[in-house]
């Protein structure tokens, strides 16, 4: 299999050169220059994210780290600490290779064969802002590639993932129904059912479960093991690398409007405070359920990068309790997950 | 087996009328009696402890909350959260049991009879102080009592566990030379070896894998399955109950001391800042690694009850860096397990 990578924004690393979309039991070997070009794609998101968040900061700038990892491949970290709008912005990117017992790959997903040991290869981009005014939303947004092979090298299993979620914490209805409004309208462009699907995959994974069920936010989408030619959505390898590679750019849409609407907003203290209880549960679903984070704390990955999703600064109130009709009681009753799309 | 409760701090509720130590291997069906007396020492214990911190605070009081456990027992929740010394001090006690599948009885250690169901009985004091001044350390302490039961009602195995462990956030190290000193002296007088034994256990328990082994504090003690008439230790269920009662009063020996010659020394705003950064480890802790808190998550326990141990405020840092011979620097050194009993 030969992979090309044209030029420009709408260029696809997956097809092949043939024009024959790859399918995942195509069975050939997969070219180092593939891997290059994936890495590549990955890289040109990271850029575009982090000019993104650059320029809607208004004045903070990141610092980037370089890490490799023992077991091969390695990343780029970027953060930004003296943001204008920003509290804390983390912006990842992570190229990483290397040999899979089987039950790690039948963890991950990967159905392919099992005889003899699996590689596998992982590339995405991950980003969590932590706005210091609690009248903006943090945001969360992951895209990701895995490919699995086999020990001739050839490409035995291969998905996208990724998503991106709201977690508001001012009950401005306005806010979740742009973010869904937006995601909705991108991912028509690609099938008629992804914002459906994913946006209940999303209500059904940020979900603290010890907390009787609350969720971390107000939701978005979420997909993960989207194979090309998959039985139910049927879109090829390239259809859906441009689909992931609308999803790193729709915070343009998605989130640039809310934060230039709130963003001066005045605020009190108490809406300080509930700011930081409600990054507290972001702290607990991080560390507690959240598939990436404790994958990463279980195999030593590199855990600066790991871990900076984590706010700046949370609080814990035992047991708080808010008055009906408060801003605070108005809050958690938006984390209930609804239909964003209506006009009501 | 019929069980007494002499009165007095001496009592124990574990030796049989007979005089002779009840083994676990005994099978004698428990009385219910029993079982009231071990939860009215734990709750005797729970307020010994409630009284120090109280009085030790010099001025916050603490609010109670009682819940009940759909399966079976409940506990008691004290929060003190407008300390004076104490941003917030969590004291909690619990008495539960009901049926456990055969998995959970051997997760959890049960060595007894796993033939048709098993039954537990479990109750325990477990408490967390976070205090203001990063000058004063944090302290954890817990002690519990587990009991398994077949179909019959006869007690199959059952164990003591517990222990407590400093968290300082300032390099002072005269402060877990003290603790250490007197955990050693309580232990003294119950086993040889017990400090050596539960000093090593805990130095292996309250660790950050995730964070290159980074030790959560200073240390303590931890113990966990110490039996009746266990082949290492060899005390039987009256002495390790004495033992045990004592591991919950220490704290005005190896804590008290510490509060107060360190309650009223300065500090500025790097000091407080590192104090919320530690703090933040200390969620990782309990939140990632934790057993009795994933236990607690993963069983649907009372929520508020499993956090009460998470600090009122925390900060995340990315990749703090401290310079040689700062304070932050000697604090991190003084992390590394080492034999705090020595004189240098």
């Amino acid at each position: 299999m030969t992979l090309t990578l044209p030029a420009g924004e709408s260029s696809s690393v997956l097809a092949s050169s043939s024009g024959e979309p790859p399918s995942r039991s195509s069975g050939r070997p997969v070219t180092s220059s593939h891997r290059a070009d994936i890495t590549r794609w990955m890289a040109g998101l990271h850029d575009e994210l982090t000019s993104f968040f650059g320029r809607l900061d208004r004045g903070g700038t990141f610092i980037e780290d370089r890490w490799e990892r023992p077991g091969g491949g390695g990343g780029v970290a970027r953060v930004m600490t003296d943001g204008v709008t920003f509290e804390k912005a983390g912006i990842n990117r992570s190229a990483v290779m290397g040999t899979l017992p089987e039950a790690a790959a039948r963890r991950l997903g990967g159905t392919g064969a099992t005889q003899g040991s699996t590689m596998f290869f992982a590339t995405g981009v991950s980003l969590v802002v932590h706005p210091r005014s609690p009248m903006v939303p943090t945001v969360h947004l992951n895209v990701r590639y895995f490919e699995l092979t086999d020990e001739q090298g050839r490409v035995t299993d291969r998905w996208f993932g990724g998503g991106t979620d709201l977690t508001p914490f001012y009950p401005h209805e306005d806010d979740p129904r742009t973010f869904h409004q937006a995601l909705a309208r991108m991912c028509e462009r690609h099938h008629p059912a992804f914002y459906a699907d994913f946006k209940a995959w999303c209500d059904r994974y940020f979900v603290n479960t010890h907390r009787d069920n609350e969720a971390r936010g107000c939701g978005g989408i979420f997909f993960d093991h989207l194979r090309p030619d998959d039985p139910t959505h049927g879109r090829d390898a390239e259809a859906l690398q441009a689909f992931v590679s609308d999803v790193a750019r729709v915070l343009r849409f998605a989130y640039e409007p809310i934060v230039e609407r709130r963003r001066d907003e005045p605020f009190g203290e108490r809406e300080r405070e509930f700011q930081l209880v409600r990054r507290g549960r972001y702290v607990e679903f991080n560390l507690v359920h959240d598939r990436g984070t404790t994958f990463g704390l279980q195999t030593n990955a590199r855990v600066e990068s790991v871990l900076m999703s984590l706010p700046p600064l949370a609080m814990w109130q035992y047991a708080p309790r808010y008055a009906p009709g408060s801003f605070e009681s108005r809050l958690m009753a938006m984390l209930a997950p609804r239909d964003w799309l209506s006009s009501s």
